[in-house]
């Protein structure tokens, strides 16, 4: 790489320190999808830039799935993973597969990496959405078993933890007002605890550049869109439908009061950096006004 | 049950507060086998006492294992459990189960047990001793592969979380200073916790009524043991070599400041709540000096 | 007595120790009655369940009056104690006489006794309604000369008194607006402070073992009523004159957001700490809605 | 009485400031005798500089005797007082007048005094020295009964109500460890409270000038003493035997670390404020060292 | 000077403490002109108050101008002073050196001369209305150049530094809200500043006695005067003329809320310990309300 | 300027990242010599460096001094400036001057610059060493007149300014005990004020890139040094006259605790922010010992 000259130095820092002391204090809540876990340059960029932001006030909470992990582990013990609309069928056996890969192995290996960047400061603390119930669930339909949409969440438990410097990683299970364990869909419980929270920014770390115009044109980013924007597309037919949850929930998420939600390139190092402390950012960013 | 008069339910109130106040702010540290998981009435019933004995200001921590649940797991993966002078031979596939059963099964069901039982305050919250690095090991043996001693404990995780009102339950993983995850004995993490919380008492709950003077005569529990006593006997051959390690470690936490530990019946519904609030208790207390 | 079974044991900590809680921090005004003082095992058995009580949290406030003790000086010192309608006739001379045995010797007693078991902390203080200006009063009848009424109550010297750990004992002597003292009802009085504290409970301590349907059946105990059962019964002649205005007093405390008020057993020992922490509870209970 | 010109007026403001300074925070400890109390004028004077030094941030305790008045209700009930050495042998019943009339009559008096004065803020505050355990006492001798010179003082008690504003008034009775209630001398109590509160000045009102060189010669006033010079003079037969217990408690006082101990002339309105906030001062001063 | 008797002395500080007790914590604005600065004696004499005063609890913050000196300077550089309807004439020159004139030496005599009065704590602090964004400013008029009126006075700076125990000594220039100084008059600073605050008094120190009837007899003060009094004078032509700006500022200040105003004579030492400490006072008096 | 990758911004970024965390909350101040001021585009750049580090929690002390300016001053007034080994005579009238250029005219230049900057948060206030007691001297020499040398420096005062946001800006007069104002060598100032707040750093903006191998050749420039190596540099002759006294106080900063002095060239915009947030920094970096 070039070195740059102290101008180019002083511009990108110029630019950068007002982004810090806007975000400093605030909620940012990033997701990352099962694809993008167990790479391991990009989970330790990642890792850093939690570590990184978090060293100058910025409340970072890890929210993860990990829907290829479990589908592996079911397979072993010699169960086929079924799926209806998208969501996961979850019987009691399915539920108690879910609960191990999500918080006994996923969640895990991202609080390790995360300590093993922070030397002696191991901040990273892995939490289930059904420890001190910060998730509450209610059932979707009888047919998925238990699969749940949250009702609920106990964003104090989270705010304290960030008051104290810990550095949360949640994994998307929650409890039902019995006490009965649940499967959720992470982009949402994402978004769910985004809003709770008031966070000033959710962010998708997906396996795309963003939002694209034309799926096959990976130039074609769509790089800002308002929510009446997005309304409109969702509508249209112009949108690869894998993409639409993430785009709904973005559109619950800034509609529910968080500043802006992002879909971005998570295969690019430093990608959350990048975003949150330059002008230009990476992606596609969704606000509820449109943007000057 | 025979109704009780009133002089018969106050000398009980009059013995019980007294030592209500004397714990309140106290740091209590009970121990779970794997053995003595899973049986759904003392299951709730250990629920409820720790949930009653922290609405009076008790600070309870939960540590458990689960042996007997990692083998059976192994056993379904088609891996055979391997174990040498009583500790487990991990490697990574193996620790990979253990942290799966520990953390994101049985922590889960006793989480889930508590805050089913706690109404609308779900104050039950998950740990693994990974997060905020609560748990150092180094490794024991090259042998025994992932499978370390306690070297450091970050008490002041857990103090926070009681601070908050939380009830924490500890699985027994650590890392060691690369940030590699290990298998640790159950007992021997909850006495190192104990010691490094200051905890006033380290109680086992067991499937045996405490220290038999004969192992085969119920009758001939040892209520009482100070720390030399309790040496003594070790040296002895007097004592059946499975009660050896809860000793030793009983003897480890008082010499280490603890008040004093306690081998109980776990079979007893609510036996740690007559253990802390009565004068007569249940099971075997051991303290550095003898006792009055 | 014989011996209790850990279960019965277990039941009793069981349904106390959620007592323990919601009373913890709530305040508990009791009333005693002259002729319940200076019976020196009661006496000793109540200054127990005060400082029983404040070890767990309760904030007991403790209210004396003095009718017999107050005739017996009068008559020492050659005046006949006079009465109009239940109400002491109090002149110059009268009050100077009331005022040294409430606060000079029954309100000393009382505090003597709860420091005498209080050993190395003696919490209990005398305080006068002078005090602070602690209970304002103006005068009921000319013809009366020194007796008043409670119109203002400083509740926040008592808060603060309990804020500092302190067991407040209170003789029920007022001044007026010009500084002038005035003698008061003691169970007005205690009324009085129970509401302006915002008191969860008012316990009148009496040689009855409550509110009977038949005065002369101590079996036909009423054990609880509503405000509007009672508002009818003391339009009833159903009830003894004696208990009249104890009963208008339980009234008028549930009506003014007392939790609940108790007319009880002082000849049973410890009494106090039974009513306030089993579900069975001793005596009558006056709340404002009819109870479950 | 002649207008002051505005350089005399500023002159004493300019005096008096540093000394409002010098004594904001402070403690002092005044001791009213039994024959300067009741007389109205004085009193009122006296509650009004009590209430005057408060407003400016000086602690001001009040403690109280009243030998006179023990005496004339001990007559009314037929029991002649008996002293020896110059205290009173007290028995059973003797104490329970000596409560009476101290705590029940004189403090009662002074504390509505001094609320009458004091408008909406009525600060002042009864106390006993047996409430919270404030005094501590051993008997003197089984000759005088319950006698008692002080071991000890809570003096936290006493701070904590001037923290909060009170204007705390001391009856002296303590009580001994076994609880037992006993009647102690005035001016040793005042002078041990100053001492354990760590006071600024402890000040004796009498009925003098203060420590005179010739007891027939009101101009012969002693201004100021060392501890050395008064050490001298207690040896001296040139000191009236009733002054000496004074001296005595002074010299104990200063060499206790109290600032400076007063004799000052109670017959002067406000002697307490001219001697506090005065370069020129009434009465005698005494300190450790001798003054500049 | 002659002697005052122990009731004179009583009198007056039964007279003053109360008046303490009122300002204690309460903010006193005292503005001082160019010509009653610079008389050392009188400077001590201020400074000595504003010390004393400051050590009883109340706030003063003193304000000052400096027209004499800096027409002086302005001659030293050749240049000569120009005023319109007696506001000064201020170009890009004049304007620096009215900022050398006031903050750079008389707001750093008036620093000194409270230090040098302060000993060990020397607790004054220079300011000029430029820092923190003390004073905002408007140009009035652009015939004048850069002399502005307040349009906003960030009151918090002061009142933090008398927070912590300052005397602010504050400079009369301000910056409009492109950050430009301008030149301020100084009565009409010291009013802005006094209304920010909430003030309870603004006192003008000057070279008269205050307002007169007839303005050729120093005997024919005025001194009170309600707010609908003064605005009749300001209309009637029986006021001399450089008198009217200062009663002008008087009457904004308590119609501004600030408890009252204050035209005294800067010539009397410790005028201002006098008017603030006695019932009599000195000077003139503006309330909003008649004075009884 | 050519775009940047997202790599190299990403990198900036990571390095600058923890340099600000490094540096959040700790002291670190910056001299400006006369000859840096008064170029509007470096003061402004500057003033904005100022203001972004203050923005992430960098306390930055802006201590200036002003040679250039008074001697212009000083002949306007007729007046030659004298020195004597480098330091200026300092008469009454000198003195007065200095006064009025540095605390009146460039302490408020600088002020107005950063708060020009600052928008809704003017946050610069300036201060002499006067104000609050900060800079004590003492005469250095009797021939030159009132020159000090810092003999004390409340370092409390400007804690609390920053403590609560502030930017403040020192004009380095200050006063000897008995309150009469001098001058100071500002360089030496700004290394008293360093050492007493414990400072991380201390910068010297200065006219030059640094110090020079060879002062003839820019590029030669030296960018770290030991105490030790520097200790032997100003032994040697090697060194510019000009540049000694800035080095003999660099080596005093940093045996006084400060982190690093640096000697940066202040004609680079944004040298401040370059230095303290990238790893290369510019110009000459001293530390206690010699660098990794």
């Amino acid at each position: 790489m070039t070195a740059l000259t102290p101008p180019q130095t002083a511009n990108i820092l110029v630019e950068a320190l007002p982004y810090i002391r806007q975000f400093a204090g605030k909620v940012v809540v990033v997701k990352l999808g099962g694809s993008s876990i167990d790479q391991e340059t990009l989970d330790r960029a990642l890792a850093q830039d939690v570590l990184l932001l978090r060293s100058v006030g910025v409340r970072c909470v890890v929210v993860h799935g990990g829907g290829p992990q479990v589908n592996a582990l079911l397979k072993r013990l010699g169960k086929e993973p079924k799926f209806e609309n998208g969501l996961r069928v979850t019987d009691e056996d399915t539920l108690e597969v879910v609960r191990m890969v999500l918080v006994g192995k996923i969640n895990r290996d991202l609080v390790a990496t995360i300590n093993g960047q922070a030397g002696t400061d191991p901040a990273a603390v892995g939490i289930s959405g059904e420890d001190a119930g910060l998730l509450t669930v209610e059932a979707i339909d009888p047919r998925l078993g238990f699969v749940g949409s949250v009702t609920e969440v106990r964003a104090a438990y989270l705010h304290r933890l960030l008051d104290e410097g810990f550095a949360p990683v949640v994994s998307t299970i929650g409890s039902d007002v019995s006490g009965q364990p649940h499967n959720i869909n992470a982009d949402d419980a994402a978004r769910a605890i985004a809003v709770a929270m008031g966070a000033e920014k959710l962010v998708y770390l997906t396996a795309a550049p963003g939002l694209l115009e034309d799926v096959n044109d990976e130039g074609s980013l769509v790089p800002a869109l308002s929510a009446e924007d997005l309304r409109r597309r969702i509508g249209d037919a112009s949108i690869s439908a894998g993409m639409i949850p993430k785009l709904q929930a973005c559109l619950e998420a800034v509609e529910g009061g968080v500043g802006a939600a992002h879909i971005i390139d998570g295969r690019v190092p430093h990608a959350l950096l990048i975003e949150l402390l330059t002008a230009k950012g990476v992606g596609t960013k969704v606000t509820l006004e449109p943007q000057a």
